[in-house]
């Protein structure tokens, strides 16, 4: 692992580290937040939207502030395999570079480097336990938009890995969603019953278990009614044990200011949970 | 002036605006941040650093949550004139865009657009009223930097005009650091008696006043020993009615990271001054 960038803030650590994937075959950068003052501190991953990297939370998110008070590490991966020897859509935003959709792909060429749910599941997991000295039994995920569907999918698939789970502004049901399925068409093909586990709502009607859900979105979001559609998860947890807390929040949009507004709220519930 | 976009965030409204500058005959942009539920809001200046625009606070500052908190309006103005027809210097980040020095040039070709001191005094404050329904007798300013030499030079040759000061490693005597003393010659010219009434050390010596400045320094900052040096402010003071306030801050640098760290601190300071 290499460091590339070391900055002090709010008493703890900001760093930015590359290593060598070896499920995704490029060189992965990720960021990561060590708050001050606690041995073995608790880890809450954060999967970053659509066009973003690991940059986009690190400057804009606001997180380092309250994970200082509460001594959480913030983990924040790139959201895709990058480089020249990837293969990429260069003129869209919604495939390939920054579009990695937390799934492992199965078709080729893209099954060589768009591994992105082992990569954040398995493989970046082993690369931070190795170099840091976190409390690796307590693991918590949230994200925003696609990073808020692979959040949600992460933890409904692994219930005894994360002990919380939330999202601002998820893709709830990606397989019916256009900037998502024409993504899944490429990277998993064209058979939708291998969709299903990479869509928060086929897992739910699927019986797969979360016990609780924090989400909240702007009532402003330019993609809430075709993108984002949060109350398909709400109907789709309706006659389960999920207890899925959806907040609408008025004015808001997509964007950083959205988040960061409610950002302490995030942490707060997954350091009471952690 | 035209509003160029509009977000809410932490209940409040995070504008980007511009105008058509006479002073710096060119277009501005500035970003303005009003809080929620108040009316008449007091209105903290906050001057950026070389390179930065209104962006790079309003993205990394971290400033809206207390701002909103407290209520004040935050006004992040551009740090130059830019443009086709603005001279400048495109490979020089220390002159021209992104480097006005909170001066008025006073040589050709940079008199006619490189005017920032009068803007930042004068011309913007007098949009800003003509637009907003802030109590503009109610003014406060702060900056990083280079923003921080342009916050206390503002705030001694105006002492009636703004209720409190502070800065983030500031520039403390600009007519000595080299970053700055190029610059210098090139918009105000060789006379170097010219230069002090822009050089916070020399209107102290010079018996100007202000009754209190907070000054927050890491003391891992790179430019902390050839371009920053607050302690030659500090001796300055000694011997005056000025209270600086200045705080070493351990393994902080000169970034947002280190900002972004105080901000709420200096908010506090300004809106028990204000």
């Amino acid at each position: 692992m290499k460091s590339i960038s070391e900055a002090y803030s709010f008493e703890g650590k900001q760093l930015v580290c590359s290593h060598q994937s070896a499920v995704n075959n490029c060189e992965m950068i990720f960021a990561v937040f060590i708050p001050p003052k606690i041995k073995k501190p608790p880890v809450l991953w954060y999967l970053s939207g659509l066009t973003c990297s690991h940059l986009n939370v690190m400057e804009k998110g606001e997180y380092r502030k309250k994970a200082a008070e509460l001594g959480m590490v913030i983990i924040c991966p790139d959201t895709s395999p990058r480089g020249e020897s990837v293969p990429d859509e260069k003129d869209n935003w919604q495939f390939g570079s920054g579009a990695g959709f937390y799934l492992d792909a199965t078709q080729s060429p893209y099954d060589k480097n768009y591994n992105m749910y082992s990569y954040i599941i398995d493989e970046l997991p082993s690369v931070i336990e190795n170099y840091f000295d976190f409390d690796m039994s307590r693991q918590s995920i949230f994200g925003h938009s696609m990073g808020g569907h692979g959040a949600i999918v992460m933890a409904l698939r692994n219930p005894n890995k994360f002990k919380s789970c939330s999202a601002f502004a998820p893709i709830v049901e990606p397989s019916t969603a256009k900037w998502s399925s024409e993504a899944f068409k490429k990277y998993i093909g064209l058979d939708q019953s291998n969709w299903h586990k990479y869509d928060s709502v086929a897992l739910v009607k699927n019986d797969y278990y979360f016990p609780e859900i924090l989400v909240d979105q702007g009532d402003a979001d330019s993609f809430l009614e075709e993108g984002l559609r949060p109350w398909l998860l709400q109907d789709a947890c309706k006659n389960t044990n999920i207890n899925l807390k959806l907040r609408m929040q008025p004015n808001y949009d997509h964007s950083y200011y959205f988040i960061s507004t409610f950002m302490a709220d995030h942490l707060i519930w997954h350091r009471e949970r952690i």
